[in-house]
């Protein structure tokens, strides 16, 4: 039986969602490597919607799991179904939902909060010592959750650096087209376009987390 | 200066836009063959709005630029703006958004008419001799817009391919990882999510037509 990787979106579109490219290149990758997938996100409120030709917030009402369903071709689940036990690793693609939906890190920086049900599936795959995966900005996520002196990189953007740095968290800086590996905890994280300026470079870095997870997933430890 | 190849989209999803796998995949890999691309959609309104989750239709107003920038990461232009000109090739993802937005294909079948502004491109890169790609349900514009005995595929559907017979088009069938060549009318098209199961299968047809679009761009015939 193929190795089983669960995915958890937060939209759909890089300013109030999932980035779009990422995802679609994590998908592509484990699918390339024969690894079965199935993506979730939180049935909740958008935290607010972009236009994402003006840039503009809009007063419109969109649901996560709605619009992450287009980015999934309608095969996603609840973020509530999703089960630790069901899958053998947990990649989380970037874009601003991470930042606005999945938790409140853009307007509440290092004293945000992250969804509950999703801060309880981090610490049931890490605790299990299943691999994790997160890219762009979803490792600001792992401080607040894991706690201290886990090794992530989301480029070198510094105000991200320092709020990761202020949460306990050890930042690394990285290149686009590379990763940062904690192996003491399993956790694979990669810049993509907190770095990227073109998408066969955001393609490079989640390709090689990809891989890595893919090997972990190979080892217990 | 490198190639240029304009990407005309029709909205952010399957059901109701353009298949949101089959134009990443399609820039990753003009990108990757160091293709610059820009993409386009109409200023309209989509025809309908699909909840992805359900799969039914909802009572909500989205535009297909606006909703296309998300899948283009906010790098886009209204369609009226695109000049044949200025590009070397033109290149239609598919997804339900062509037969709905771009067309009304998914309601008048073979009786369609096709948005204004993207029949004369159509005919203009073709009068040029600018080649022209079209995946999944795009091609079926081809009969209607170019007129008869112009080589195309969209797989196997029944359905879709007698329509395309009777509007004057010559289909051939498909298989998911290939390509169907017009090299009189160079025009490329390949099946993508019309029989692609997997994310993977879509990527051989899809990078199989970018590439023989990046050659036909190096013969002026």
């Amino acid at each position: 039986m193929s190795k089983q990787v669960a995915i958890v979106l937060s939209g759909c579109g890089v300013q109030d969602g999932s980035e779009i490219y990422e995802t679609t290149l994590t998908l592509l990758r484990l699918d390339q490597l024969g690894i079965a997938y199935r993506c979730f996100a939180p049935d909740i409120a958008h935290q607010e919607v972009i236009d994402h030709h003006s840039g503009e917030a809009v007063e419109e009402t969109r649901n996560v799991l709605v619009e992450s369903a287009r980015l999934a071709r309608g095969e996603i689940s609840p973020l509530d179904e999703l089960s630790a036990s069901d899958f053998d690793a947990l990649i989380l693609p970037g874009g601003f939902g991470a930042a606005k939906n999945l938790s409140n890190y853009a307007t509440a920086k290092s004293e945000m909060e992250v969804h509950e049900d999703l801060a309880e599936l981090l610490i049931e795959f890490h605790d299990a010592r299943k691999p994790i995966g997160l890219m762009c900005i979803a490792p600001v996520l792992v401080p607040k959750v894991l706690g201290p002196g886990i090794a992530v990189t989301i480029g070198t953007d510094p105000e991200v650096c320092g709020c990761i740095s202020a949460m306990g968290g050890l930042h690394r800086s990285c290149a686009v087209d590379d990763i940062v590996v904690d192996f003491e905890h399993r956790l694979v994280t990669t810049p993509a376009y907190m770095l990227a300026t073109r998408i066969s470079e955001a393609a490079l870095g989640i390709n090689k987390l990809v891989d890595r997870i893919d090997e972990m997933m190979d080892v217990n430890t």
